[in-house]
């Protein structure tokens, strides 16, 4: 449980304000990608739907732990007093269980592999995930270090496999897209592992002794700002992939059309 | 009643998490098949709107439960004091009044059997089904173990007419699906026999003595987790069947054009 008396009032409303925008970009995003999901052709129409549920529950998220922010605290004659009401950061391991697993679905389907790649991929790449998450719970809300590093090492596994499986196990899918697109599977992809090596290191803080305001406030706002990259970022991404692809398609298809 | 009193506050955190997670579950599913209930044949759309409903309605319910939950407790020093508001459980029982036989009719819907069979088997399992709940409400809320022993029998007589109706009396209306849905059809039914399983289990926990803190962690997490495999992963099921009879069908249809 977070000690929120040792946070100023200045270091308090700087995480309120990064729940917000968190809160805000992950909305806009969502309602972004549900107007423009018609602009892509059909079959990447499910990729988009489900990008933008990625950011919906987001949004749902953030709302929570803002809310859970504001219930902890009360400023009282310039200083943070604490009401007894903790601060959920559980809210955190509720959103990735649901978001994450489907970050790399929607990878995998607008790469349209074949049904039945695309449901292996699926299952073992969001088993993982889901794995990767409950296991990083019991760590996260223990009271004492020892479990902390033993669910961080545990936890650390299905990471490690994910992280193998997009950038050795899908060379030869990513082989297999337009020209136009395998730059942008590669950023994505470079996002998606940049922005998750925030976590496992953010998650040892506590157990290298940094704690204290200033601990929490680099926490919170800097997991803001990996969700904002891991989500809405790479579902932009995922977006720019499915347009270009939907061209590159339609481009084959009417120049068929004039050659029959 | 439930006695919240018992509860750790990591207990009690831990399913407020599982009812939040609950939630988000219900309303992405819902989203998810609302907006690709046009990807399906015009004959499926019914079926998906009705599956969208039910996640629909389970959202609402979780919400309400989520904050009966939340009002039933004050943290106070890190216990759990109960605020003297009872925690509604009521609320899954007119949940699933209305959720239960929809998810039947789903299931009859995406089956597109002939028109007097729809209504009959619509008809004679959903109306089983909103008995079951019926009668196991006066149970649920029963201050002694009699009744609740009486309602479980009773609850359990339209239950087992059910799961005998789906294994053993839909056999004829499966063998006549197209076979790569036939697969699909039974995993479906074999989800709902098991996750069904788990609700009158669970009812006899307070008559064979299992209260306190755990018995309640596990049972509300428990049918959360029920109700998500019932609902969501069912639905999900169900728009697959929708999506590979529509193709089934449509590959048909252009087979027949060409041969016209």
């Amino acid at each position: 449980m977070l000690d929120m008396g040792t946070l100023s009032v200045g270091q308090y409303n700087f995480v309120g304000n990064a729940f917000s925008f968190g809160l805000a970009v992950m909305a806009a995003t969502t309602i972004f990608l549900w107007l423009m999901r018609n602009e892509v052709a059909p079959a990447y129409r499910m990729a988009i739907t489900i990008t933008g549920l990625v950011t919906a529950v987001a949004a749902y998220h953030y709302l929570q732990i803002m809310m859970s922010w504001n219930a902890a605290v009360d400023i009282s004659s310039g200083a943070v007093v604490s009401t007894g009401e903790p601060f959920n950061q559980a809210y955190r391991y509720v959103d990735w269980l649901l978001t994450v697993p489907l970050l790399l679905v929607e990878l995998i389907l607008v790469m349209k592999l074949t049904q039945s790649e695309t449901w292996r991929k699926s299952l073992t790449l969001g088993g993982a995930a889901a794995l990767m998450i409950i296991l990083g719970y019991p760590g996260e809300v223990a009271e004492s270090l020892g479990p902390r590093f033993i669910f961080w090492i545990l936890s650390m596994i299905p990471f490690l496999y994910i992280l193998y499986q997009l950038v050795i196990g899908l060379k030869d899918s990513i082989s297999k897209q337009p020209e136009n697109v395998q730059q942008l599977i590669k950023v994505a992809i470079y996002l998606v592992v940049a922005s998750w090596a925030f976590y496992p290191i953010v998650y040892l803080f506590p157990a290298i002794g940094l704690t204290g305001g200033a601990a929490v406030t680099a926490v919170e706002v800097g997991y803001t700002v990996a969700d904002i990259v891991a989500k809405a970022v790479f579902g932009l991404l995922i977006f720019m992939i499915a347009v270009r692809k939907s061209e590159h398609e339609t481009g084959k298809a009417s120049t068929a059309a004039k050659k029959s």
